[in-house]
């Protein structure tokens, strides 16, 4: 049997599809808790890891990526987390990246372990702090041999260089993803010279993750690819945005929005999003095309079967979804019938249901970042005082 | 041990907390066609099934459904439906119930198996043609001991009577549902004759499922209430509604909303809309609480929360959620911390970041019923000649 | 020259057009307060109230209503109402009548002298003191010769019947009209049984105007109707609603909407809205089909061009407007004279630029009415701590 | 008595406020023909022309903008307006120079001339002959001795500075006001580049005038100011805007909206709206503050009240208008006096009674301007086949 090829000669011959969203569809299935959004579930409920793995594998995902999200030891121990005292990040790390093994060989897919922004950088704690906790995580994944590594979710251009300044070391492919949208990073540096400056910290691929929709992402990673020509710097480019409509959003992305976490259904995206998502990258020349959080596998195969064409292929899960609505000639009435067309989905506006609420929200506005106090982390959990002091600064502006 | 309770003594003691949809859920991860719905996948993909139940049982829900909606003979072979080859209405509900029974006893579980409406009917094919599909799907659920029978998904109250009477033999409780509003059935008898005419059928529990949001649905069960006290007559009460806002649809429900299989996701019902549901639901009287299409196991969780006073217990997936959004005040921006109480999502209005969308549709408005001769189904699948001629209405009353 | 024909006889013979709103409109031109909306721009400004006049006669009106809205004396002294001080009753009432008569002349329009709701009843002070009121009014009426009495905007059933009985006594043919909606009045009374009661107290003509939109009034007048069959009585109908859009609205109609009255703009109706209005209006049978609060020139325009074929003439402003947009024609911009068409207008669904706003709010819900203590009146300004008082269950409710 | 102070001695003193739209006022009322917009009003209805000019005079309007809008002989005989059948740009001219004359000094207000852009640019005749068609207009303002002249409404930056030449001649004070948004004139021209060329070509108050709401003028005019400051230009600012929410209209302003000019209602702006509005003018430094299209008596009003302290006086028609609701204290209702408050109307989100309606447009685009042959205009109306091949676009491009 022939080696699997691996990811930069994958992007160099046509589009790699990423996979979804895992913290916020295991968060939905009961197995992931919102507010902390650590991976422990890959050691108390590798069935589910597996299956949702399984999942996008299926619909059309040529990446499993180890489910290792915010898994660094001083996010387990933040703010009353109590998942260090059972677990450490060498435990959840090392289960995840077997369950993306297992999976990944079940068909022909590819590892990647991941290293996301840290509460140590957020508190200030400097370089070196930082970066030993990036070298834990690394060295988990050097260990199981993944096929290469993705550097994402950072606010901070600064953070992310030393991320990428870490996983160069180990000669595996990096693949850099900061969550902004096309007014940069929080500290106020453009996107596109995030995007050189991870080229240049020796990203083989740069781009854009969560945060933002796609199509707001696709707009940060137009000025990336303008700015990446401008410094005659080639890498691939990476999008994998939220599967949330954001048009509202200011810098800092869906985080500031006030449906955020747990009020975000009215957004979520259609399939027929995806497939215009799925267009517009790749007619930018984005090659690895996946999604973040709110991405689910039916997302992934609407991108998948958008880009039947270029791949020469369909993912596995279209047997069960004949394109652009084709199943609905089934149907036993006959005005659903009449909706199986790639017309009517196209031009379809749906409707909320929701006649008292408005289509666009006022972010909250704290504008405040990493090196502030309030952003300084702690190992205790927020006291109900401290929660009543937090929510002030609300009432005060919605009073005005 | 102690023998498992069954449904009606459970019932009597307080709420049972019903699953959630399989159809929709499956949909999304690939293992179900929309269009047929069938639920072949008890045999092809056993593993994608039984994670579906477990999220359900680990969320709060009393009873396994078995997987079997839509799985009567004359449905897998209609239109096109390929299933028909592979499977039979045995195979699939043979192995549906299986499943369900595995993941039961891995709680204290119930498992029920189902019934719902066939094209034999809707075609006009009469009395004893329906029954003897009904048969063969009772026959298996017989054979493989479920604790309870659902006869659920009908639009005609004449059709859920046939079943009733096919189900009642068999000496298990049944519980029937039917999928209509405050308007009634589709002939045009109210919901209030529907209850009463489907409890003196014999059914234990009656009331509806699907097609209508949560609020609407309990609408139309404080109508069967009234109806069943005038009535004098004594039976339980479900719901088991859609997980989406539809204060726009007509009588036929979220199928001729032009949103409807592919464009809902602006609709979907957040954790707290289900609070919202599971109390009044239970201060109306309903006893068997659940959901259909578009619930997963967050929302079945949320109803298993607001309720954990009266159960006298938390669900097992509660281990991830802290009551009301608690688990925020583990997250890393003070912002978020800040939303971290029941008053702020108790209030939040939800926007859909969608500017370009209305918050109504209007319904098609074919009403044709059964009997009509345009809803006689066939085996053949439909062509694109006549998806074209079916697409011709539609075009004419937009153009007025 | 012959003499006018009458009300009645218009009536008979086909649809009469009444008039738009005086004091929005005045209010937005600078000559009427909000709050006590009271008339005394008679006496103040006649130059302003003649010229409204003249725009909805030249828009299509047929009857000039004087501007006596409110213009009962224990109205002109409620509540820090200085407009006591200066007028009279009489005075306003007396200049009200010429200015009607003088623009009515100046066309074939009727002069209706009116009267509407008092403080006196709402404050509980009984039949006698009521009809005092009414009575002060109606011999202005009768001294100006007007050719007919309207007694509108009514709320409770009991106090139109008192008003109609001063009225009848003129021996002037008499149109009465309750701002209630399908709900009924607000003590409860059916609105089929408002308008048997209205019709059988001597009225000639019944109906409702002003509190709900066009489409919600002909639902209440579609009741009202019904139940005239019923009792066999024979009367014509009138129907003048807002020009604003209320689906929202509970049993008291827009007063009760959070944006009353200074932030209804979003709901002004178009004039293409007026012409499904005058068409339903008049399949419905209602012949007396006019506007009230919103209803400026251009929607009775409307309601006259949409009837053009039934009253066989355009108004004369139709000078200045083509049928269905046929003005257009005659733009510079191509895109823009594509827009000259009834197909194009009448299947727009206008945007309202306002993407943070919802369609619809809640209305406040008080409940009380006539007899309850906060509603009895007073002369006095009402103070800044009554109002800071008043504001607080708003607050609570909100805060819940 | 003291001659009146000139228009730049008062813009150094303060704010000087402008009125508001006349076309959409008198469209409403019966006397302009939308379509071809000419105000043949000033001799076919003066009074209705007369009673507009007071009740902005009396709303707080320190200018009377003679009603001049596209009173060129080129317009007035385009597309089959018979105007120029009847009258002449010199009648017309005329008699609105005589009606804004008489109300003015009804008060202490300044008559402005208005000049604005000709189908004689638009059909590419060249500069010789389009400014034939402002002499003729401006020689009529020097006979009628207005005390300055207003170019605006101009899409092309070529266009105004020709006007502006013929305006400098007569020596009177020159404002400037092109109708463009952020985005720059229609030949692609930077706003604050036209800012700079209207200054250099003489004008003394520059800025912009209808096609955008009031904050979208406001960023024009941010950048406006920046490029003038840059320049080193000293000049007033003048924004004169729509009263219609536009934040979804591109390049070309509200005329490429699907609801101009008959569908324009849910985007018209409260009271409120103008507060705020005015506010941020003031802070910006613009000192000549109007309103255009949409722009009624009331919302000058609100202009008036919120610069009342700055100006040292309130309008005389807030007469009739407590600021910031305090009329409501006089209402009869206890919850609609809760309302009479500027936190309760400041903080209001008005609905828009229109579930059916999304909140933002898809405007037009055909992108063609002056120089383009559809844009060549004629003196025949436009035929009913032309308008049907003028509408196919709009097809292909929904059918998409």
């Amino acid at each position: 049997m022939a080696p699997k090829k691996g990811l930069l000669q994958r992007l160099d011959e046509g589009p790699v599809i990423g996979d979804g969203g895992f913290v916020f569809a295991l968060e939905k299935r009961g197995y992931v808790k919102a507010g902390p959004w650590t991976p422990e579930a890959t050691v108390e409920n590798p069935e589910a890891v597996r299956q949702l793995h399984r999942e996008f594998l299926r619909a059309g995902s040529d990446v499993m990526q180890a489910f290792t999200f915010y898994a660094s030891d001083d996010k387990l121990s933040n703010r009353g987390n109590e998942s260090s005292k059972k677990y450490t990040c060498r435990g959840i790390n090392d289960a995840a990246c077997r369950l993306a093994r297992e999976v990944a060989e079940e068909g022909d897919g590819l590892v990647a372990g991941g290293l996301s922004q840290t509460p140590t950088y957020l508190s200030g704690l400097g370089k070196e702090n930082t970066q030993k906790e990036f070298k834990k995580q690394v060295d988990v994944f050097v260990e199981n041999k993944v096929d290469f590594l993705i550097v994402e979710y950072f606010e901070h251009v600064e953070e992310i260089e030393w991320a990428i300044e870490v996983s160069v070391k180990t000669g595996m492919p990096v693949v850099a993803s900061m969550c902004i949208g096309p007014k940069g990073d929080l500290h106020g540096v453009p996107a596109g010279e995030c995007a050189v400056r991870m080229a240049k910290a020796g990203a083989h691929v740069v781009g854009i993750n969560c945060h933002f929709d796609p199509f707001m992402t696709l707009e940060g990673l137009r000025l990336m690819k303008a700015a990446l020509d401008a410094a005659g710097v080639k890498v691939h480019l990476i999008a994998q945005p939220l599967a949330l409509h954001t048009p509202d959003a200011h810098k800092q992305g869906f985080i500031d929005l006030p449906e955020f976490p747990f009020g975000l259904e009215p957004r979520i995206c259609t399939r027929w999003d995806m497939h215009k998502y799925a267009r517009e990258a790749y007619d930018l020349g984005v090659r690895y095309i996946g999604g973040c959080c709110g991405f689910e596998a039916y997302h992934i195969r609407a991108v998948a079967e958008e880009l039947a064409t270029e791949r020469g292929r369909k993912p596995k899960a279209s047997e069960k979804h004949d394109m652009w609505a084709g199943g609905l000639k089934m149907h036993t009435k006959p005005w659903v019938r009449a909706r199986a067309s790639k017309e009517y989905w196209q031009s379809l506006k749906p409707s909320s249901g929701r006649p008292f609420c408005s289509s666009m929200s006022q972010p909250d506005k704290w504008g405040v970042t990493a090196g502030d106090s309030t952003l300084k982390q702690k190992t205790a959990i927020t006291t109900d005082e401290e929660i009543a002091e937090l929510a002030k600064p609300r009432r005060v502006m919605n009073g005005k």
